[in-house]
Parts: C-alpha cells; sequence; structure tokens
C-alpha cells in the first residue's frame, strides 16, 4: 500500500518517516516539501541515510506524482493543510491531516483562535476526528482525518472516563501541560534555542492557547454540556515527551479503587493505553513510542482528583496517532508500525 | 562578624558558602561536617579552590569551636537539626535552621508528616518562620529562624497579596510546582541519577509531600482561617530552578490591572520580589539569585487567576533566604552578599 | 528460539529486552537477577510495562530453568561473568558476554587491568572477540563471544581500514572520546548524579582507562605490530552516545577521496557501518541503533586525518551487537530485531 | 568611571552588563545597538530586571553619546568592529574589542581566514592581545585591546609553560576542544537548536576553525617557530563551558612532578589560574567566573602529556576577560568585578 507525506520536512514528517518505514504493509511513495525539492530526504534527516534516500518532490504535479499514493499525511502548519484537502479529496484520496484545520467544527471558532480565514469549512462537518480511543468506528469509513493536537490527546484520554461517567464538577477542570521543546517545531526562535530553554521553565500560551478550544470541543461532547477549561502550558528543557497534569473536582466521593476499576474498564481493549497505579507516569517509558500512560491520584483531603497523563509529543501527540488512525482507515492491524518500546533510558 | 554552618557539606551548605564569601561583612568562621572531618572544604566543592580551602571539623568540641560565631546557620536534614537547636541556644548562639523541624508549630501535624517523633518541641513557639517579606519584624528579635522551604517560599509569596485582601476562594487553591534536580539533594538515587532524570518529568509525592502542611499552615496565617491545598510538585530535567503555577477562583470579577496594582503595592519595598507582566515569569531569570519573579495571569473566561512564581531553590528556597534572615537579624543590609544577577544565558 | 537473559537488571539488560523483543524468531526465556527474584521486569522498567511482565528469576536452579535456553546473553559485571562461563558452557549453551572478562587474551593483561584475579582463563583463548565487521567468520562457529566495550567498538572500527592497509604511523594514535551517562551504569554515585553532571563536563581515567588495553590489543592483531595509544574518555551531559575523535599520522600524503574509497570499500558489505562525508557525524543519528557513523577529515597542513566514529553506547556499543553476533552465531539474518531507526530529533 | 559597550545586545553583551554592574569602581554609561534603540536593556534581559533598566541606544550620536565615557567595550561581530575602532580612537577611547579583528598581526592571514577585507589594518600592529598572563605590562598601555577568542584562552593558557620552556615537539599539537552552545551566540540555527542539539555531540569546523590561526600565532610568539596544530571543537549540550584537552609529545622524559613545579611557578602570581591535581578538571567549577583551571597528565607508556584547561567560554573566554584587560588599563585591582563563584551545583 502507497502512502505519501506532504511536508515531510518538519519534525512530525521525519516522525511519520520513521514510523512507515517500519510498517509492514506501506511503502512512502512521495516525500513532497517545495523548499526541498530535489533534496535527498536523508540529507536533511541523517538519522536515515541509507535506509530512506527518496528526493523530496515539490507539489508542481501533485496530481500525477501522488496518482499511486491512496493515503495521504498532511504533516504541513495550519492554513497551508486547508488549502490542500479540497483538491486532494477530488482526487480520490484518504487524508490524514496533522494541523489544525479541520479539528473544530465552528468555523467561527477557528477563525477566532487561529485569526485565518477558513477556506475549506465545507469540509468541516465531514472531517473526523482522529481519536481512535473514541472515535474508531467514524474512523473506520471517513476520508478526511482530523489528527488530534498533543496537548488535547493528554487532557481527552485523561478524562473520558471520568466525564462519560458524569462523575465530575465541569465548571472546574485545569489542566497544567507539560512539554519537550520538539513540539515548538523545526523552526529556529527564542523559544527553540537551546541556551534560553535548558536550564529554564517556563509557562507559555497561558489562558490563550490555540489548543483550547479543541480540548473544550472534545470534553463537551463527551460531557455531554458546553466546558470551559484552564490550561496552562509550559515549556521543559527536554526534547521529547508531553505530560499534563489535570485537577478535577469529585461531584459525590467515590473510593480511588473505583476510579481504577472504571479507567481500566473504559480502556480495556486499548493497546495504546496503559493505566499505572499510584501517579508513576512518566514521559520516558512513552518516548518514541505510542502509548499514553495515565494514573490517577485522589487528594481525600480535598476530595480532588489530580489525573496524569503523559505521551510523547510527536508520536501519540502526532505521527504515530496519525499512523494508528491510517490503519484503522486502511484495515491494517490496529498496532502495525507502532511496535515501539521507549529506549531506556 | 564569624558564622559557622553545621552540616556544610551538602548543596545548601555550598551555597551558604558562595553567598557568605560574597559578603562584606561576615567572615565564616567553621564549617562542621562529621562525615567530612578533615577534608579540605575546596577537596569537597572544587568551585571555591584557592578561595576557600579551610578544612571541615567534626562535632566534637563544638563548644569550643564554635565560641567566636554569634550565628549559626543548620544546613543539617530535618531531625538532625532538633539535635542541635537546645544545645546551641543554650550555648547563645542565634541560629538559622534550614531544616523543616522548627517551621511547623504543631508538634502533632510535624510528627504525623514528618514520622519522626519530635524532641525539641518546647522551642517550636519561640522559633520564628523565616520569609522575611511577611515576618520581618519577629525576625530581627528571634534567636530561631526555621528557614521556609522552598516551594512553600513560592506559594506563600504567590498569594500573600491575595489571601491577606480576602480575594480568593479558599477552598480551591491548587498549585502545580516544578523544581530542578538540585532540591532533591546530593545524596544518590533514582530520582537524582542523570539517566533516569534527563530526558523525563515526572510527578512526585502527590497529595503526600511534607511542603503541605507548611504551606497550608502560613496560607492560613494570612487568610486568618484554615486553608488546605492541593499541592503536586514535578521533578524536571534541569539543575537549580523552581516555578509555582497556581490556581484560584476570584470571589468576585476584578480587573487584572487592579490585581497588579495591589501585588506592586504589597511588595513595593521589597528588593527581593519583582512583579512581572503577562506571565513572562522564567526560572532563568532567577537562578543563582535570591529573586522571586511573579506574575499573575487572569483567565476571563473561568474568572480565576494564574500565579506564576519562580525563584532558584537554592537562594531564595533555601540558603540565600537564609542569609536574608541573617542580615536582618543582625542589622546588616538585607541585600549584603546578595546582589547576585543570574548569569545569562 | 529461546534465549535467557543473565543480569537483566542493568542498562544493557533492558536494551536487551528492548532488542529482543523486536526479533521476529526470538522468545526471551528467562530473565535473572538474584536482587530482583519475583519482581515484574515490567516493575523495574515500566517502559514495557504491558509488553514484558515476567518476574526476574534467581540463580538457585539455573540448570533446570534455563533448560530450554540455547543461548544466554551475560550482561553482568565483570567478574561475575567468569564465574557463570564455566557452568554455562558445561551445560551447552551458547554465551554472549557483556563484560570484558574474556576480551583480552593474555590473562596477565586482565589482572593487571581489572584488578581481578582470572578464574575462567581456560577459555581465553576460545573466547571469540565479538566485532562481526572483522571477526564474523569466527563468532559464526563460536561458544562464547566476548562482546566489545563500547569505547573500543567506536576506535577498532573507525581505524580498521587504515591499520588493514599499513596507511598510519602506529606511534601516534589518539583517541579523544565523550561518552553519554548511560555507560557509567545504573548504579548511583557521583558520576551519575543529574546535578554534579548537567552543564559539566569533564575527562576521566585519563592514560588508566580499562578499555585501554583491549583497545591496544585489536588494533595490534590489525596492524600486525604492538601499538600502544593515548586514550581519553570524556563525560558529558547526554544519556545516550558516544563520538571518537581519533588522531592519526598519514605515513605518506594520500589523498582524501582515496581515503574514503577505502573505508567505502572495506565496509562496503556492512549493514551497520555508514560512511559519512566530511565530518558530519552526529550521536543523535545513531541513537537507539546498532549503526556506526564514520567519518574522516584530512588537515592539509599537518597530514594528518581526524576520524570520527560514533554509536549509541548501550547499542552498537553493548546490547545491540550482542544481538548481531547472536544472529550470526544462530543463522538469523544479521540485523533481524535490529532495524531501529533514530527517532529524531 | 564610566563605561560603554557597543553591541550591548548578545551573549557577551549581558555577560559583561552582569560583570559591570558587580564592578564597584564602574558605572555602565550607555549601552548601545541599533537593532534594539529605545528599548529597555531589561527588557531583552530579564535577569537585570529592577538591577538594570536603562534603554539602548542608537550609533547616530555616538560621538555626543560617549563623552563622558573613556573606556569602550566592543562586543560586536567581526568586521564590525574595525569599523568602529578608527573613529573611537580618534574620539580618545581606549578600545576593548572582544571580536576577532585585531587578534592577527597579519592581514592577509585574517583576510584569508575570514574572508573580509580588513579596513582598518593601520591598527594591527598597535593592537594588544589581550590576554594577561602574557601580556600584562603591554596591557596597561593599550589603546586597543584585542580580547582572545574562547578557545585559544584555553589551548594557549595551557600549553604557555611548556613552550616557554621548550618541552614539547612544535610539530604535534592536538587541540581537542569541547564547548557549550552560548559560545554559537543568541542568533538561532541548526546549532543552537535545542531539539538538534540536545542529546547530541558533533564536531564541527574540523582543521577549518577560525580560531586556529590564532592560536598557532600565539603558540608561535610562545616557542618562538611556527607552529601548526590540529584543532578540533566540539558541540556539547550545555549552555556554558569549554574544556581543552590537549595532547603534546614531550622531547624528554620528563617527572610529572616537575611538569606540576613548572605550572605552578609560571602562574605563582595569577588570580584566575589554577593548577589542579590529577586530571580533575571540571567546567562546572568555573562556570559563570573568570578561572581558568588547568591540569596536566602524563602518560608514562607514550611519553605524552594531555594538559585539560577548561573555562567559562563567555567569563574568562569573553567578557571576564576583558574586563579583567579593563582592570588592568585603568590601573583597578585585577580581579574587581570578577570576584564570581560558580554556583555549585
Amino acid at each position: 500500500m502507497k502512502v505519501s507525506i506532504i511536508g515531510a520536512s518538519g519534525y512530525t514528517g521525519i516522525e511519520l518517516v520513521r514510523i512507515l518505514l517500519n510498517h509492514k504493509h506501506v511503502e512512502i511513495d512521495k516525500v513532497v516539501s517545495n523548499s526541498n525539492k530535489g533534496t535527498k530526504f536523508s540529507e536533511l534527516f541523517p538519522n536515515v541515510r541509507n535506509i530512506f534516500d527518496k528526493e523530496f518532490i515539490g507539489t508542481d504535479n501533485l496530481e500525477t506524482d501522488l496518482k499511486e499514493s491512496e493515503y495521504i499525511f498532511l504533516a504541513v502548519p495550519h492554513k497551508a493543510a486547508m488549502e490542500y484537502v479540497p483538491t486532494l479529496l477530488k482526487m480520490g484520496k484518504k487524508i490524514i491531516d496533522l494541523s489544525a484545520d479541520f479539528r473544530l467544527k465552528d468555523k467561527d471558532i477557528y477563525e477566532k483562535w487561529y485569526n485565518e480565514k477558513h477556506i475549506a469549512s465545507e469540509y468541516l462537518e465531514e472531517a473526523v476526528y482522529g481519536i481512535p480511543e473514541l472515535n474508531r468506528e467514524k474512523i473506520k469509513n471517513a476520508r478526511l482525518i482530523a489528527n488530534p493536537g498533543c496537548y488535547p490527546t493528554t487532557i481527552i484520554l485523561g478524562l473520558a472516563p471520568l466525564l462519560k461517567n458524569n462523575l465530575i464538577d465541569t465548571k472546574m477542570i485545569i489542566s497544567d501541560s507539560k512539554s519537550g521543546v520538539s513540539g515548538a517545531g523545526k523552526k529556529c526562535n527564542t523559544t527553540t534555542h537551546f541556551s534560553e530553554t535548558n536550564e529554564n521553565i517556563k509557562a507559555y500560551g497561558i489562558a490563550s492557547h490555540r489548543h483550547t478550544p479543541e480540548i473544550e470541543e472534545q470534553l463537551s461532547y463527551l460531557a455531554n454540556e458546553d466546558i470551559y477549561i484552564n490550561f496552562t502550558p509550559h515549556l521543559i528543557p527536554m526534547t521529547r515527551g508531553m505530560l499534563s497534569t489535570i485537577y478535577v473536582n469529585l461531584k459525590e466521593n467515590i473510593d480511588i479503587k473505583e476510579i481504577y476499576d472504571l479507567y481500566n474498564n473504559f480502556y480495556k481493549n486499548e493497546k495504546f493505553v496503559r493505566i499505572i497505579e499510584n501517579g508513576a507516569v512518566e514521559t520516558k517509558n512513552v518516548r518514541g513510542t505510542n502509548y499514553i500512560d495515565i494514573s490517577i491520584i485522589k487528594d481525600e483531603r480535598t476530595n480532588r482528583l489530580i489525573v496524569l497523563s503523559a505521551i510523547d509529543n510527536l508520536t501519540k501527540g502526532a505521527s504515530g496517532q496519525a499512523v494508528q488512525n491510517f490503519n484503522i482507515m486502511s484495515n491494517n492491524y490496529e498496532m502495525e508500525g507502532l511496535n515501539f518500546i521507549s529506549p531506556l533510558p
């Protein structure tokens, strides 16, 4: 089965290539990047030297060049994605879009938070939010997957069992989230500068990060009511990894054992969700993998739960989840290509 | 003026030495450590080679050895401190105790959280909690200072203006705190092992960290009512630095400008407190210094404040604050020896 | 095919497990560690939670317990290995020993550098030094593989083409080598302490590191004369990765293009050796993989070559090379289980 | 005494400010940066918030603006420096130039290695190479100091006692040097990108780095003959710190004790040079300070010395040495403002 990647020159691009090269039933047909046209992929990403030396192509003849690719991964930034989607759909392609362009159902909310006019809003309704643990059936038949953001993945999967079962106060949901630097992408700026970020921690996008409406929309579906949250992302001095520490009020006093039973049951068929005892969640255990590790602690003195949820922001938080969605769409085994174990230490 | 340090072989010990060597009116008389007796201080801490080469002494003849030291810094672990305090007080010394032994007024709470019998509880009442911005007058005349914990310093100073002015819901105070590894001390274990901690983040001591009752006691004084909080410390891959992200509910809707006026006014005479606009708090700006940088963001959609507060855990969070307390006790200029600027980058 | 790992609780142990779980034709039969007997492997190494949850066994009934294991990986420290080898060989096992115990042919040199009596020296002659690129034929029929050290792997493979072709002055070989911290193992000490190692670089074992005689012995075989080198290892603040910068004098003036032709030809059938142009070797490109990336620069002004050679110290430098040796011994495809691509970034 | 800094917006600029704010007899008059004109210095560098809030000025009216500044620190890149120097000298200023523009006596060598035409070569002869330990007398009376590069500082001071005493083979000098990322400056590129540099080591500028002729010129003065060296810089994942590991051949067999006597004697009056036993040099001990720590190991088997020399690249390697030069020129105590102790850990 042939697939292509548009926007393959960023970090989600190389992560897609790493995963797809490990996939038994996939051949990477084309890697597309106008700015790197003619360059060997392995020249830009020397980790795949001698392994994947194809040249990048440009977008001049996509119709011809992508003829044999049934599935297209869009690893371009938001705004660029919505420029490709209509054309690709008309070409009969199935799309896994890693950008934010089709994650929000409401065009106005998109335009407000992203400060861009949405030029392909007619596809918003059709797009399926690609979080397999919650939307697997819809994903199977989708033509257009809106692959979730990294922060939303941690928070949505972290809270789904509680919200679905109506156990928490929906007026007080706080997610204090921490991300490695690779989430900021390959572009260079103060945030990604080693000397600025090493030996440092800061919050950013406080009460204003663009993932906020995405998280809220999905939590609202789960709770069946409108939810507004506090979401504070932080940048910490590591390359990969994301941890959300989520604070919620229990509506009633429930034993922590029951909470664990609930989570274990909710995710019992999910291969990539691991429920961990006693808060012992660490990002190192999921690095380079598609796992999400979740733990729940109850603070008996305040009747509050602290949910911890950890992923690799580039794998389960982006390219890994994209391939998981692709596997579901294409009737592959859902874990195919995704059998990575974090290299410890 | 001569001072001595008991327990000078740990990280707060070397940090005290670094600061006191920068102090114009102090001479370090003795550095005490039984396990390093006879060793040159600079052999253990080669950063002060050629600068401070005194040998460690043991505790065999403290009465004689400390005769000339009017002030004693106790940089020993909890439990050890309460063994020294009665003797030292009887010797007429003034003590700045960096351990937790005299921070809690209630012996029972101490014994419950620290799982140790308190053997010097007769001094608990006299001990002054050494947070200069709130207790300066008491510190001036104290014989025994309980130097605050690092986490408590960030949270107490972060919330003092709000609690003093009765502006927030005292039933919902959540501090999500992040610390560099040096807070775990010089001892070796899984937490301090480079390969386990580098490229990793984890929470620890969730809903059970020993700083919890210390924070709660001090917040309760400020609010004049009993306060229970959620406190979640995290370990992040850097050596020095601590950031607390504190979530509170405003009782009424107050403009953020008013909040800033309140903070600026509350701390207007404080040389070590810097109020920062727009959440732009980063630990790198306070590294190696006695500053605490505080910022406040209002999430208009939830009427909640997010208070960010950053220190160097070993300086304002330990040895720097200890010297600040010493300066107040000894009628030195409060900033003397503490004029450090973070070396950027 | 069943294999077992003795000493599976260290970093080379978990790395073996990670690799062997990725191997299509292998089942990990037993993981042996007396100190962890009865503990789940995934409790100690939570990266394999839900993936490999077997319990550690002790060494009480090895004969019975290892009955079905044809191959044994010894991931114990030096000295311990030589205690197991005779017994295991008598049980008919084939052994890949990751320790140093059988790497040196000369018992006296071992005893001098390791300061231990060698108690199984009768097997020294039989043991095959397991560097597949040079000793593949011997490895095929070996019962006992002495798996190379990490530093030696970088230097031996870095210099083999030059020495085999008699191109360099054997009196001046200098390797300045740099290692991540994981090479120091899981034990806690000053060297592995985060706060001591982060933001720091130091040399260690200068002119006295135990890998020196191992390197010299293998280089001497290649050159067919006795070789003594300068070898200076350094510890740098990263977890995995090793780079050797090797300085040699060309005997005659040879064009750098010829040198590259020589290297490319020498390693033309080697899947794990990548020859890189222009010195562009970086450890990140081999992290978690079995590749060794080698580059050569000629300093025209001094007629000296600078050879750069990079590996992951735990993979090609230990457990990956061990599985490569196992594959050769067991007639598996040499890359089986070792198709890892470094997760970039 | 008033001084000004031109090019104050880079890392050597903020480091100059940090040091000069610690200097008892200096007032920073102007900080000059066209691109930041009108911005508060502390907005760009929030570590000095509330401490140094002056605004940057542009270069429009330098003659007037710098009227009161007797000394000017040039913290601009090479090429820019030579544009300022003639004008400033005509204005009667004394200049400490941190760039490379006046370090090489030979205009042709400058133009070849820096690929720029030298437009102020008439000042090359007058310029004094500002390494106080070797050129103190000349510095006293200089108008124009060429402040040394960071790598050259480690190598020149590391080898001076050996070369001055004619003890080593000048045909084989190899420096394998390692630098933290801050040496690459504040500009953003692949080298300074956190995700590219963290958990990675690479060599760069092999046999071609621009510091090479600077090192060679100074070593040649010391040896009184033309010297060519091998110099290989490496980038390692830390912010500050530089270590050179230098390999030389002893001409005759000399006892290591004699070597230490030689070094101790050579540097006996130097406050910033610390001679360390047994190779125990670590960059953490000099971080943020003006010290250079030097150690020498003899490899008895090869009669070769390994000299280790460590500095903070931004302090002794740039701005600290600049202030040391300024102190000498201005008859201040040479350590004034430079009494920093590395904050350990």
